[in-house]
């Protein structure tokens, strides 16, 4: 089913069709989990998804089970967690895997899934991912997800994410001119849609929470970019600032993945998979002849887009990693949306908005939903679902065909992308 | 393609041949990669199993990598090893997912990378395993293995791995009568064979380490009972003493799995995938119905022999999981090769030799070879791979048809078993 490979890529084409049938997640939160382990966090997820199985889905009903959690090992002193999970929402015997792929180990899970499914060897396939990452203090967290870079050749010589980050943003405004405050927009934004998104672990705009911390500190602003100018949006690692940074979150989040045959059993509003792309490149940026897009992106994009036979024209809205506003500012250009050095200029211009041309993280992306780094990849396509349904409630956007659920792994190491439509 | 499931269990057909095509391996040891990291020996397991292909194969024409890694975290303070690994072979950018399932991590690798073949969507898929352990000392190790039952529930209480199945095993003494020096005559028998394998760790009998030990402290043993019996032989879970558990190792081993069509192009002699299973069981112990067994080896089992529309009298030999002597025992039963309480009575009597009826662990199994965990599934398709094309050197054995590679994550919540033939 490959077509070609070497110099350009590969397109494949899944031999049946493939569908999501449910899905459904925690609220994302820094504090509301505090006393739930991730067993907890996921079967709560996952009874929700399988309550949003029209005809109804016993969990039991599944094949198999695909988990991304980064690092539980770090984080709950526990591995294993997918037998763990299957355990606790009582699907054993079922054959179970743990993926992880730093922050894309639920976006590697999803594509596992839909490979399984796509072997015919699996009807139904359980995907979903879990994080409980404040069982640690900000610093410890932030060393535990400084693994997912290179040990040797980066954090020895002290780099953790916002710094791999801030490199890459600050080239690409030397070689772009792109700015500060088009980030800025970004974050705006996303807090504007994660206010509509009762899952996520902001609910503010950035204005409202402007005045709720000037309140404390007695300061007043007068607009939202006084106060990200301000020193209460602390500088990270230039020229990214907190409110550049995703935040620290609990949370889970589950899909049910399902053959035509079976979708066609489960529900009358499957959610088809029309395309997805993988691709990994060096884990080091010191490797890559350019660190102002994440190359991966570009391939498994363009893979997804090939197998859909689409282009990134038709796309209606996106779900884009954003752990970093810089993130989505590249993520929109990687993807096709904007041309290179465009996607902060366009995020300016309020073409990502919700009501603009391309809505780009209309649940409020990382940045405002948070990120419980193994969830993220499966609530992206949570997202999807809902919009592609006519769920998104307050944050739905008018009639969207196809939806992009786009997850990258540390610096752009590994990057999934799915494609999927009504 | 799922006949039945629910009450029995459900049986599988490959929609497509899949073969190995290629295997190799780096010696597993305690000392001798003190200098090297995973990335290294993964690179040198790859490049022997790239050598190992008929007519050559260049690692960059995967399409995808499995890794199975159990804890980078702990030991290298490093995860996103699947991509850190695609960077050292050089394969980017192609799809790469990093795959924990306790000590069956590379188990449930081999089973992605099966499916992933038989979806149509790859190719050829590079599946690998590898842990480095020897970062830490034996206390430490034993803790973040322990990470791999429950830490709720069991670990929180004082268990670690050797006391789990030190339970299971007194209980299988309890049930059916069977014996220690059972125990002792399979350690005796897989260091047997690890003194004819060249890559073992362990590469002596357990006479010869009794003469070297005795030696140091002016003991002499005038047979291996006496040594095992002895102080020497400490006990660390009763009723399993040190030469009942398998070694701390370093090591990693590298699979190339084909589609018939592409195994056809790189090799005269592939092996043949004749069947796979996978079960889950739940994660703590005290959830079991029975502990003299683990549930899904039978279930994983049943599977595979279903799929390859073979039984138990039909395999010439097998890998089984042997972490400790007990689970060797216990595996023997639950694979159908023995009835239940009779697997200990077999090894006594010389049935599971290399010369016996049902040869089991021909490389010195977990005990004598070694057991870097996250590397331990893919090195038993290493020996299968080598064993049907005759290539086992002074452990082959005699026109063996059908090898079974069996991987137990933990006391059993996760087991793959593969079948392979010539």
């Amino acid at each position: 089913m490959r077509v070609e490979k070497k110099g350009k890529w590969f397109t494949l084409s899944f031999p049946r069709k493939i569908a999501v049938i449910g899905a459904g997640m925690t609220r994302f939160h820094h504090k509301v989990h505090a006393d739930k382990q991730s067993r907890e966090l996921f079967t709560e997820a996952s009874i929700e998804a399988a309550g949003s199985v029209d005809n109804g889905f016993d969990l039991r009903d599944a094949d198999a089970l695909y988990l991304g959690y980064f690092s539980s090992d770090n984080f709950e002193k526990q591995a294993h967690t997918s037998a763990l999970m299957a355990d606790w929402i009582g699907v054993n015997p079922i054959p179970t895997a743990r993926v992880e792929a730093a922050c894309a180990s639920s976006g590697v899970a999803m594509n596992m899934g839909i490979i399984a499914i796509a072997s015919g060897l699996y009807d139904t396939v359980i995907v979903g991912g879990v994080e409980k990452m404040k069982t640690l203090g900000t610093g410890d967290v932030t060393d535990t997800l400084a693994m997912a870079a290179d040990a040797s050749y980066e954090v020895a010589m002290g780099f953790t994410f916002p710094g791999l980050y801030a490199v890459m943003t600050a080239a690409h405004f030397h070689k772009y001119g792109s700015k500060w405050e088009q980030l800025a927009d970004i974050a705006i934004k996303n807090h504007e849609n994660g206010k509509l998104n009762p899952k996520a672990q902001y609910q503010e705009t950035i204005m409202e929470i402007a005045q709720k911390l000037g309140q404390r500190k007695g300061l007043t602003f007068s607009d939202e970019m006084e106060f990200l100018r301000s020193d209460l949006n602390a500088m990270v690692a230039e020229p990214l600032r907190l409110f550049d940074c995703c935040p620290i979150s609990d949370g889970a989040a589950t899909v049910i993945l399902a053959s035509e045959d079976a979708a066609r059993r489960y529900t009358d509003t499957p959610v088809w998979v029309a395309g997805m792309g993988q691709a990994s490149d060096t884990m080091a940026l010191h490797d890559r002849e350019d660190i102002t897009s994440i190359k991966a992106s570009k391939l498994a994009s363009r893979q997804a887009y090939d197998m859909a036979g689409i282009n990134a024209g038709d796309v209606s809205f996106a779900c884009v990693h954003d752990c970093f506003t810089g993130a989505e500012m590249m993520a929109t250009e990687d993807l096709g949306f904007f041309k290179p050095g465009e996607g902060g200029k366009a995020a300016s211009e309020g073409r990502t908005a919700l009501d603009g041309e391309k809505p780009i993280n209309t649940d409020g992306g990382l940045k405002a939903k948070g990120h419980p780094v193994g969830a993220t990849g499966a609530a992206m396509v949570v997202e999807v679902f809902k919009q592609l349904r006519g769920e998104a409630g307050k944050h739905q956007l008018s009639d969207p065909e196809y939806g992009l659920a786009h997850n990258v792994g540390a610096a752009g190491a590994t990057v999934t992308v799915q494609l999927y439509r009504r």
